[in-house]
């Protein structure tokens, strides 16, 4: 596991930095709402959506002007934290780890954001935090910075601040924010929090003009927002505190994993904004989108004449209003209205649109279930590459292992399976038992059971093989790791 | 290539016999109507819709007990004929091989009927065919036999007769029979045929009491029907007359390919039917659906508390008059209303009920891209067992393979790839250049290029092999056979 808080010494300073700002960024997800695309081991923030980058990529690429990597701080849970880690590490420009704070178990905002605070106090009692949601999409890059620099400066003034978003639709979707008298150019008192509401009164905020989306972007002093702990949620601020004085020592983990397990779920939003005094709104027409969920595709991604989104393999023919999603298979429809279909390897979602919310019900029944479609892909990212399950039979299965140009799988062994490896591309350097080579393509070999064994790519292009796997247990866990250059104890 | 008739020498006699009684299965098809679940290789007749059996072994099947299997003839074309004939073998209670009648290219009905009556009359003279399409369902088998059977009562006075099936709603997707006279019990003349009626004819036609559905089975003597070709299609019949002097010699195929080549396509109904005098038409309650596309199918299948047809692994939430249709995959359906949905291994249809036609347009697209996705699935059924395609990749293909007990492939070769096989389950039996030794579970073999090469199940239980292709051509042409118990050229 990793530490959970690591430093960085790598820092360089960039122009328009501010000394003491600090980026939070929360990375929970359940991935539920984009599901099948999202499981629980690749929730939407570890997603491409309407980009390249995915959505937590983004997150941090935003920052980069104006904070640091080196004080960016991810706020997850344990099994996350591998998976964001990579993908942190493939951004161009970031050298150097990601900075954790790990998270024990999932408790909603506010206690993420205190957790993170106190952190923070720990490092630089000046700092300031910029609190980001990981998986929103931000078109406007420059408009996002100028609103967080703009809430970094009044954040000084003791604010708890919120980016609002000025609505360009009656969107029921979103919780509102209304703003009172002006505090100074661009920046607003909040007056009022307003629900999620019906269309009617949706469309009364829009013609308004003094409402806007709660984006969920929230920036302040790391000891205004403690201070607020302190006076509405004090039993979470009494947890904050043993958990401070835990820091730096080796009880950290300990304290936090204590504090966590008695601590009540609440959001920042109810438990604290919704209750405190001196609170800001920063209008702001950054293009934001929180696409919460399939429904909100086509106002992030490129849409037809029909008005329809598409990608992948898809036959198209006839179809209006729709979000129609595709890997490699070949998914046809025609003459659909409103509808929503994704497709991935192993499971595809077909419903209208206003039913997009009710994914969470399936979801709900493969875990019932136990069925591996909500947990993981078919295709599974490591930090070496990836495998691929092609089939799984009765004391067999197949896999399709890629291993990146000089990366290498760690020192293993399996007390439950032989593996037939045979090389289909690149070269593999092979360490099986007390003997060492190499496996060409159209070459093959075989690693008996209870065999310490490594795979390698020592070459300069992509390694690919298919491993056949026998035994009685075929499962992920059946490892002895002996070195690893990932230092992972669990996973292969 | 089979023998254009082959003669069958095992008859047994069974009760209710008629002797002079031949069936005449039409089977072409193309794969269009239940894409993706039928392909080019794999039509309409040979699923299974609805029952257990394929729908041609439910043809053969129901005939059972008045026609016995060698007075059955298919008519077919070439690249159909091993799957049908792979099938047929594959019933209980059918031994020996099945009759094939070979149309060497698709020219609609009055065609393939006039070549199968001028085989019969070379065969027997007296004989009456009774002509049955291949795709459809009867539930009711009693009464189509014993309509059959009445059908071949009159047929003796001259009459073409054709099965009326007692519509028991307005439908508008078949075309309809006025019935005359009364010729006898049960048997009327055709007063007249109706084209597909529009909804508010099929309801005048319901409520009338005289109107049948045109089921496309026909009874008549081979002379009979051969008279009436001669009388309203003479350039069809004298292309059968040419045939008929070839049949016995070894010229029958490429008489057939000539004449074949030069015939206008043209239906029984309108080419003979719609003109012919001595028409008689059997009314029948035989529960007969033509399953004419996916739509059809909650009138053949049982349907959920919803009106839902599901299949597979489908989790259904709130769907109403829905086909969902799935195998293994996860397919997860919510909120759909009179939808058809379709999951096979590589492609999945979506589209709603009146819709069902257009599925015709997305075939049309997947020919002009040369898709695969509308030939044949991944997998393949063969003679000795079956393969699937797990994965391809460039210079590289994976398979896994059952060979059924007792089973071989055969011995072959190929000039462009090389195999390596790892036997999952059962014990192979494999033949490598001059070698021949068993493979087990857990072992693998390897096979060069250019090397003649034999696997077998010798054993009583499937044989599961992966098989891993490297090379730089991998398409199943590339093939070298030397032995074969199957006698095949062309195909693995």
């Amino acid at each position: 596991m990793k530490k959970q808080v690591k430093k960085k010494k790598t820092s360089i300073k960039k122009t328009g930095e501010i000394p003491n700002l600090y980026a939070v960024i929360i990375a929970g997800g359940s991935g539920t709402r984009f599901w099948p695309l999202s499981r629980q081991e690749t929730p939407k923030q570890l997603l491409s959506i309407g980009g390249e980058d995915t959505l937590i990529q983004a997150t941090v690429s935003r920052l980069g002007s104006i904070i640091p990597f080196e004080r960016t701080y991810v706020v997850t849970n344990s099994k996350q934290v591998e998976s964001i880690n990579l993908q942190l590490l493939a951004m161009s420009g970031v050298s150097g780890e990601a900075n954790f704070i790990i998270e024990p178990e999932a408790k909603n905002t506010a206690p993420a954001i205190g957790l993170a605070a106190v952190h923070l106090m720990h490092i630089n009692p000046e700092a300031v935090m910029v609190v980001l949601p990981s998986d929103h999409i931000i078109k406007d890059k420059k408009q996002f910075c100028s609103s967080v620099l703009l809430g970094a400066d009044i954040s000084a003034e003791g604010y708890l601040i919120t980016l609002g978003i000025k609505p360009d639709k009656p969107e029921t979707g979103y919780g509102y924010i209304k703003r009172g008298r002006k505090i100074k150019k661009g920046t607003y008192r909040i007056e009022e929090f307003r629900e999620k509401p019906d269309k009617k009164k949706a469309l009364k905020y829009l013609r308004d003009g003094r409402y806007y989306w709660n984006s969920g972007i929230f920036i302040w002093r790391a000891d205004t927002v403690l201070k607020a702990i302190e006076k509405h949620m004090p039993e979470l601020y009494g947890g904050l505190v043993r958990i401070g004085k835990a820091i730096g020592t080796d009880g950290v983990e300990k304290a936090v994993k204590s504090v966590f397990s008695r601590i009540k779920p609440e959001s920042v939003d109810y438990g604290i904004l919704e209750k405190a005094d001196k609170l800001a709104v920063i209008p702001s027409d950054m293009q934001w989108s929180d696409v919460g969920s399939w429904h909100a595709l086509d106002s992030v991604l490129p849409v037809d004449d029909n008005n329809n989104v598409r990608k992948g393999n898809i036959i198209s023919i006839d179809n209006k209003n729709s979000i129609l999603y595709s890997g490699k298979r070949l998914v046809a429809t025609v003459g659909l209205k409103d509808m929503i279909v994704v497709d991935t390897p192993d499971a595809t979602l077909i419903c209208p649109r206003n039913k997009a919310q009710e994914v969470r019900k399936i979801v709900d029944i493969l875990k019932k279930r136990g069925a591996k479609e909500c947990i993981t892909h078919m295709t599974v990212l490591r930090p070496w590459g990836s495998y691929t399950v092609l089939e799984a039979g009765e004391r067999f299965k197949i896999k399709k292992i890629e291993v990146k140009p000089g990366s290498k799988l760690s020192h293993q062994l399996h007390r439950h399976r032989s593996e037939h490896w045979i090389v289909v591309a690149g070269t593999a350097k092979v360490t099986n038992g007390d003997k060492m080579y190499n496996v060409h393509p159209n070459e093959s070999t075989y690693i008996p059971m209870s065999t310490k064994h490594r795979l390698e790519n020592a070459g300069r292009i992509p390694l690919q093989i298919i491993e056949v796997q026998n035994g009685d247990y075929l499962e992920e866990d059946d490892i002895i790791r002996f070195d690893d250059d990932f230092k992972r104890k669990t996973v292969k």
